[in-house]
């Protein structure tokens, strides 16, 4: 066992090394030095997928009990470093990074068919890699297995089918106005500088409780978190002339944080190290920057501290409207984009529709759930990275994180009695400890449905978030 | 070759992720982050020494040719990576964490003897490992060459024998106020707030000619320079109260910057990349400091950017007075403070003096040279972190540095005409121009005494720094 932790160490050093020469490239990085950062990256991943096909570690991950501790995830990342042949990898490495830059172009232009070739590629290459993985029902699901753990078509596919008519409903209930939010009226918030909505995100980070001797906030273009070692645990944000975006951006990625500081140290370093799933992660971000933050009560003990209104900076947190781009849609248009894209990835996985087809689906689709039409593909099918980054099977897990997220709250206004007034405020600590305790400190122990079930008695159910939503706006 | 080449270029890549990693540690690392960030520095180092461990590799460097141009810097790093066995390696770099800790602790408390036990053990390791790479006359000479390809103990010895009495001689005349720069005159300065710093450091870098779209400035502990790519080339610097000396940092760290940012680009990751060695790098730092940022010149450029009279800039970058800590010594007196390290350095490797002597070697050194005593040891033998770090044979490259310089200087003055009006000008692109053309772009080509002969047609002269401090201060 020592041996075999031994190895999986370098193995997860080598994960931060990469990880750190990732965060320095969004943060850091003259312009000039792209190319050769390429090289460094490339070699780093090069050496960790040496490291997964020694021989001789595989043979110690194959003289594992499956009762071991260790058993499960350490086939589960074998599977995705072996199944798939290097000639693959490498043509995956190759392509993805030439498809980011067509796709980079081709929305700017607004030009789908000059992203369609590569796409195409894509796909194909999605697909002969999903055999590789293996699967029983749904080539798809050896995808969403990549990104949560044990995820199934069929199972978003019933999370869909509950949910997307019920958001149709309320959206048009909000839409006409009959919402409790009265979030169609106009306010006007003051302005603050950068330097003030730094100084206004540290204050709501070190209240949510993030470490900053362990960690730190940086600018870079898109807000992320990053995990460069158990206690160096960074996350960026970017700065507009409104606090809102960076607030919530600070809350999400404050989230994510809060997650990795909270996994127990003696995990640090083995297979068991880190959240469990994208799915679970987005429930910590999605916790933190949605539930709480787009709460009633986090709006009045906000508004004391920056001297607004508390109705005005609530009912600006909460503008829900159908838009056409998901990164800036509210919590309940949100799924909706979501839905949309688990369906069209669904069918170009199956080869039920073809890339050629994509635009006008995209916009069926969209007129369908949101009743609305892009006018152009740069803010339809072309708005989103993941498919220029190989990364079929990612969007779903951005749902699990919202209808989690508001199954903790359920459980957490039963066990934390004065819930809504600690959010007032601004005493997180119990919420924190409560998330720590239930759900951090296991880090890759369960998996996320094991973890739901200990933690609210059953697997995923939509009907939480529902219920949230209704509550909330009608 | 291609094999060879592109095996070195995964070490080279390696080194470049090993400095991300010791750039960042100084630059953002979150306190607590400390302890991993070690273990991510010794897997990177472990990943390089394995690879000049490499059978194949090390025959294809026995199979060059001596004529090659790849066969000495592969031969050079090859006999430090090999020739001292591993676990000797293994016991430095423990040893030396280790004798960090006790020496920071030990200046901090005015206390040699708690430092004296580990400094012992270093200079044995220092003495094993010098054995285990070789030496023809001095076992000093076996470690010089380490940082100075080709240095030896003889060769210094020659150099400070003719520096030291002529150096004395100049600190006298001074002392008694007989200076051309009236340098005990006091001026008072304005006070720049450190935002107001950064942007006169970076205006004048830009002037210089560092080129921000592969490089940047931030802040630390200690101003450095490290090269992360050949298009990644950055500096750190400090900021005081005064902008003297976060101004002198910023052109000191530039000179050491605009030399790796002008090695031939064709010589990237490949054995001729970088700076030849410390003393040649030294040169280029100290030339843009000392021989342009601290001469009447600039003081005439600069009172003009900064509104303030030349004459009291002149003087205050021009301040020569002995004193006890190398690191704000002036160009005068800098290299007195080098002749006392070389000298001990030399009789401790060679057993001629024990560790326990080291305070009142010290001190005696200080009042021959300087005329000065230390009033601690804190201010005294224990003020520099060098040793701590086995870096036994470094000191004397700083001197090469300003002698160099000096010698530079003299060819420049014959060979740009309007040498002297250009920097009054701030007009530094001919000087830039002619620094890369005749020392830059060889990058490793050339050992320091073969350079020194092309481009001033004699090996390292300590005449030329002479004549050049005679011609400003006397």
């Amino acid at each position: 066992m020592k041996n075999l932790l031994e190895k999986y160490k370098e193995i997860s050093t080598l994960g931060e090394i990469g990880g750190l020469l990732g965060w320095d490239t969004e943060v850091n990085l003259p312009p000039k030095g792209a190319p050769e950062r390429g090289e460094q990256q490339a070699l780093i991943t090069g050496i960790i997928v040496d490291k997964w096909h020694d021989l001789e570690f595989q043979k110690l991950i194959k003289n594992l009990s499956p009762k071991n501790k260790y058993y499960r995830p350490l086939n589960h990342s074998l599977k995705i470093y072996t199944k798939i042949p290097k000639k693959i990898l490498v043509k995956d490495s190759k392509l993805t990074s030439k498809a980011f830059v067509v796709w980079h172009e081709a929305k700017k232009d607004n030009n789908f068919k000059s992203f369609a070739p590569i796409l195409e590629e894509l796909v194909i290459l999605a697909r002969e890699e999903a055999n590789y993985l293996g699967f029983k029902d749904n080539i798809y699901d050896a995808l969403l297995d990549l990104y949560e753990p044990g995820l199934t078509t069929s199972f978003c596919k019933n999370i869909f089918d509950k949910l997307t008519p019920e958001l149709t409903h309320i959206i048009k209930e909000i839409t006409a106005g009959n919402d409790r939010t009265n979030s169609l009226k106009k306010v006007k918030l003051p302005i603050l500088t950068i330097e003030k909505q730094k100084e206004l995100n540290n204050f709501i980070l070190e209240k949510m409780g993030y470490d900053f001797s362990a960690g730190r906030v940086d600018t870079a273009p898109h807000p992320f978190e990053t995990t460069l070692g158990p206690y160096d645990i960074r996350i960026t944000n970017r700065y507009n002339n409104t606090f809102i975006e960076s607030l919530t951006g600070a809350m999400h990625e404050g989230g994510h944080a809060l997650y990795e500081q909270g996994v127990d140290k003696k995990l640090a370093d083995t297979p068991l190290a880190h959240g469990i799933s994208l799915g679970i992660h987005e429930s910590q971000s999605r916790f933190w920057e949605n539930i709480i933050g787009r709460s009633k009560e986090f709006s009045e003990f906000l508004s004391y501290e920056l001297k607004v209104k508390p109705d005005d900076l609530y009912r600006e947190l909460n503008k829900v409207k159908p838009s056409f781009i998901r990164v800036e849609s509210d919590e309940v248009t949100y799924n909706l984009h979501i839905a949309i894209r688990f369906e069209i990835e669904e069918m170009l996985l199956n080869g039920k529709i073809k890339v050629n087809d994509l635009p006008s689906v995209w916009n069926e689709k969209m007129k369908k759930y949101l009743g609305i039409t892009p006018k152009s593909d740069s803010e339809g099918v072309l708005q989103d990275v993941h498919w220029s980054h190989n990364s079929f099977g990612y969007f779903p897990t951005y749902t699990l994180g919202n209808l989690y997220a508001a199954q903790w709250r359920s459980v957490m206004l039963k066990e934390i009695k004065n819930f809504k007034s600690l959010v007032k405020k601004g005493d997180f600590e119990p919420i924190l400890d409560w998330l720590r305790k239930n759900i951090h400190v296991f880090g890759k122990t369960y998996y996320p449905d094991e973890l739901s079930v200990r933690v609210s008695g059953e697997v995923l159910n939509p009907q939480y978030f529902l219920d949230y939503l209704k509550e909330k706006y009608l």
